[in-house]
Formats: C-alpha cells, structure tokens, sequence
C-alpha cells in the first residue's frame, strides 16, 4: 500500500512506529463508540457482552500470532496452534470465564504444506478440548507468511466477570505461577492458561482485579493501575523468579527478566485484605503443583508504581515490557 | 517459516495451493469434533452457537481482508475499513440474523501513518454502526502488509437461523439485487450488507436456505446444493446482470461475469413454493430500490447445478468462482 497517495506527508508523520502499540489502539478505539451492551470499554483483557435477560454474560476477545514476531521458524505446528489458542484462552482466564467457541483466521503461503496445517490444528484442538472450547469456525487466505488470528468467546455468569478496574488501595497485589525467561525456556509455545484458576478465584471472591500477564509483569501491573486508579509497592524479593529466568545467560538479571519479559501467560490479581487469609489457605489445596504468591500491596497513589528489597526505600519502576511497533522500528 | 524441517518432503507433497481453499478447509474442519451447543458445523456463513435456556441463539463468523489480495494499494482506507466490516456483516445477514458486536485484529506495517489506520477504523465504524453493531475490541500486532481480521457476533431468535441447508426440491431460486462487475465497478469496496432484507426473509418464513455471494454465483450456488443435498436448474436468461458487468471490457460476457465474479454480496436463497407469491407481492413494496429475482429452481439431483438459455435444453455449468490459494499458485 502507498500511504502517501491519500496525504500530503508532512515532516514529522505519527506512524504505528512512533507512537507504539498501546497509543495506537488508544487512538482507534477513541473512534469507537461505547454501547449499553457492553459491559467494559476497549481495554480489558476481553470486552464483557451484555445478553438481555440472560444468565450469563459473554466475554470475547482476539489474538493474533504471526510468524517472526510470535514465533520462529524452528517453533514445531503443533506448538503454533497451541500457541494461538492459549493466548486467547489465558485472556479469558483473565476474566474468570469459561472458554466456549474459538474461531480461526487462518493466513498461509500457498506453498505451505497441508500436513504442516493439520499439525497447527492438532495443537490448536488439543488445547481448547482441553479446557472445554470448541473451533467453531474460521476462515483461510493466503499471505506471505503463516499468521493465526484467534478469536475466543466465553461465558461467565451475569455481572460477575471480572475486571481490571475493582483494585483498592490496601488490596495484596498477587501472581500464580514463576515469572520470566519464557522465550529462553520455551514455555511462550506451550502455554498453560490459567482457566480452573481464573475461574476458582472469581467463585470464591478472592480476586477484586484480574489480568494475565502477557506483556511483562510491570507493563501489565500498570494496566491494572490505570484501569483501577490506583498505585502500587511491590516486594521486589518476594517475586517468583521462573528457573528458565534465573538461569539466563545474557547482561540481564532474573530479576529483570521477571519483571519485563513478556508471555508469562500467569495470573495477577487484586485480593481483598479480608480475604487474604483463607485464599492462603485454600490455594495450596486447590492448586498444589502452581505457587500463588503475594508480590505487592495497592496504594492510593495513581499511576504510581514503586519497589524495593529488603531494608531498602520504595523507588520508581520505569521499566517496560515488550510493545508492539516500537520493538520492530 | 522454513517447512522442510518436520517433514521429509515427498515428490508429491499437497501444499495449500495444490488442493485449494475449500478441500483446505474441508481438511482442517475434520480435525475439529463437532459438539452440542453449536447449532451447525463448519461450513455455513456463520457458526450458530446455542446459550442454555436463551431466547436467542448466536451466530458468529470470522473474514480477513489483506492488502494485495482483497484491494489493492489505491483503494482509500475509508473503503478498506468498510469492506472488512461489509464482509462480516454479509455473513450475519445471510443467517437472517441482527450484527452486535465485531472485533479488529490489525496487522499493519511499522511505517503505516497513524491518519491512515483512523480512517481505516472511520470507514469500519461508519457500516458497522449504520447497521446497529458496535466494534468492541481487538488486537494490533506488526506485520509486512496491512491486514484487518474482523470477527462478529449477530443474535437470532433461537432456532430460527436461515442456513444454507433448508432448499428442496421444487422450491425457487433467488437473488437480491444484480451480480457482477464488483471489481471492475468499485463495488467490492463499497459492500452493502443485506441486513435488512436478510432479517426480513426471515422473519417472514420466505427463505428456507439462505447465503450470500462471496465467491460467485455458481460456487455458492453449489455450496447451497451440497448443503441442502439437491440440485438447481437456472434460467440464465433470468440472471440480473449489473451495470459494471454489461459494461465490462474484456473478452468474458456479461453473463460470465454475472456467473463467476466473486464478492457480489448480495443473497442467494431458495423460497418455499407455497410463499412465492407472497414474496413477489410484498419484496417490491419492502426494498423498492433493489430488485429481488427468480433465477431457477431446486431439483432432487443432488450438487447437479444446470443452466438453460431460452429454448435451448439444460446444460451442466462447470465454472467456477475464485478460490483462494488456487489462484495464487
């Protein structure tokens, strides 16, 4: 496409590039109206869709995952397809949903080989049979490389799904699972969503926030903030280091890694103090092989997130995960 | 994506061009299992999925639209945004269904202006609200050309969908407005989904198999014959031809046009004999502006598609609409 054929380019164009990933969808969904049927604006891990007089509303959400940028050349077709599908499954996880319906836009060089297809849809079905969600549908174009663009729907009962924007000050700032390293290890190709979670939080009141943590631990905690109008402190010692991260051998520390790599695909979530208690003692009976841990506290300071280790100050995080366009100028 | 490396490749090895878009997705469909809160399988315009206890059931479908295969570099984005809406929309009305909700996954180039993507999403914005349904989210991911997947949701009284596997025998065959040209005469960007008349159809028992015409009259035709498990018999004299196809320039009819041209979309379904009259009284008084044709009749020969000039005996149509992957070989 010649973009310039439709305007004069002045000296400084704003491109995808230059104003990266998070502002770009900023500006577009600007352009969309918000609707009594929804029950959350552009920006949740899924938007929540309202059915009158149902039981339950409908969560959805779409992901893509394209070649070069989500995976590489050596990533086997079954780990593509379960790539795709746990990336959408993990937001809905977000949501404290159940997965039902997965739809697939499939692009693919035409001299891609059929066996190499059916390969990505054993990996895609593999894992959404497992959690309970069917393809329902989809669509095939050709393209220059393989891309998969996943859309999910789940259900969850009326009014109950739950958002990014319900964390209070005072509230314990939480994550299941180890964090970082998932390139290096791997694991950003065999994602485990975290649906009996998501789920088993919501039932049991336990999580007043809810995302998955798909951009990097403090890029995502910052939506949480932004979303809730709230800061927060994190214990930096108490955050859950992923062996593949401890082990890493480039200038970066676990620490980092932990912080700022993006595709951990676990769960981060706003407790209420109340409930602090018994979440302790019920997680490790529900969930015995995935560690839930306590990293943070909320604060009433918006925007604002701070860390420290032990015996030392809270300083600002400036640190980023991964944002799309910027990363490819 | 480097493919040889799962596979020893055989001398003859199926690639996606060498077997073609529908046996591709005839393949992969295979993989899926079927499952009891979807109303059909793969292989409608939309997927109807059942909510327990719902008064309304829900269709959902999912349509790419990429640079260089779906338009080309002059078309303005306005009418790219809009044609990827259109595209989804034809979808839900060939159901007979309402559109709600779309959903945006974007690959756009890192240099692409940001003016450009806002008109994208103006010209998508426009249709899908002039049509009732809310663009409520997305993704946005990097990629080489610009790619918009839309995926919608549209909701239909519960068991009522029109799908395409409802004509018999005996029954008519119709189509709204006139086929043809869609490239040559700039239509294919300028999609009017036919909501209303689909919803209309509908609501008045007058069409008991239902599609819209994406890939050409005679492919869908056949998709309606191999759903419904019956034949057709057309009155090529009958075909509506449009404008743009009685004034194409090149060594194909008019008529060829009309026949093979893809992304027309308009409807195509059949009509209960006993309600023909009933339609021919009351479409012109409904859709003055847009003319509703009888252009065959349904037979008992199952996927026997026949074309018939005037006094001339029935022929077998052998040609085809566009086929993605085959064409790109």
């Amino acid at each position: 496409v010649v973009w310039w054929g439709y305007m004069t380019r002045p000296a400084t164009t704003e491109t995808a590039a230059s104003i990266g990933e998070r502002e770009l969808i900023r500006r577009l969904a600007r352009l969309l109206p918000a609707s009594d049927d929804m029950a959350t604006g552009i920006g949740d891990d899924c938007a929540v869709l309202r059915v009158e007089g149902g039981s339950e509303d409908w969560v959805a959400t779409t992901d893509p995952v394209i070649a070069d940028v989500h995976f590489t050349a050596d990533a086997p077709p079954r780990s593509i397809g379960r790539k795709a599908v746990g990336r959408v499954l993990s937001d809905i996880a977000a949501m404290g949903a159940r997965p039902r319906w997965l739809f697939i836009d499939l692009v693919a060089p035409p001299d891609c080989p059929v066996a190499f297809l059916e390969d990505v849809y054993r990996g895609a079905e593999a894992l959404a049979g497992r959690h309970g969600a069917r393809i329902a549908g989809g669509d095939t174009a050709t393209g220059s490389v393989l891309e998969l663009h996943v859309f999910g729907i789940g259900s969850v009962p009326a009014g109950t799904a739950v958002l990014r924007s319900g964390a209070k000050p005072g509230q314990a700032l939480c994550v299941t699972g180890r964090l970082g390293g998932s390139l290096e290890g791997g694991r950003h190709l065999e994602i485990e969503p975290r649906i009996a979670e998501g789920i088993w939080l919501r039932e049991r009141g336990f999580a007043s926030a809810l995302c998955d943590i798909s951009d990097g631990l403090l890029t995502d905690c910052r939506h949480l903030l932004e979303c809730s109008g709230a800061g927060a402190d994190l214990d930096l010692d108490a955050i859950p280091i992923s062996e593949a991260a401890a082990s890493a051998s480039d200038e970066r520390t676990p620490l980092d890694h932990a912080l700022s790599d993006g595709e951990d695909f676990e769960l981060l979530f706003a407790v209420p103090e109340e409930r602090l208690d018994a979440l302790s003692a019920a997680w490790p009976e529900a969930f015995p092989a995935l560690p839930c841990t306590r990293i943070g506290t909320f604060t009433a300071t918006p925007d604002v997130l701070r860390g420290r280790r032990a015996g030392e100050p809270f300083l600002p995080l400036d640190g980023d995960g991964y944002q799309h366009f910027v990363s490819a100028r």
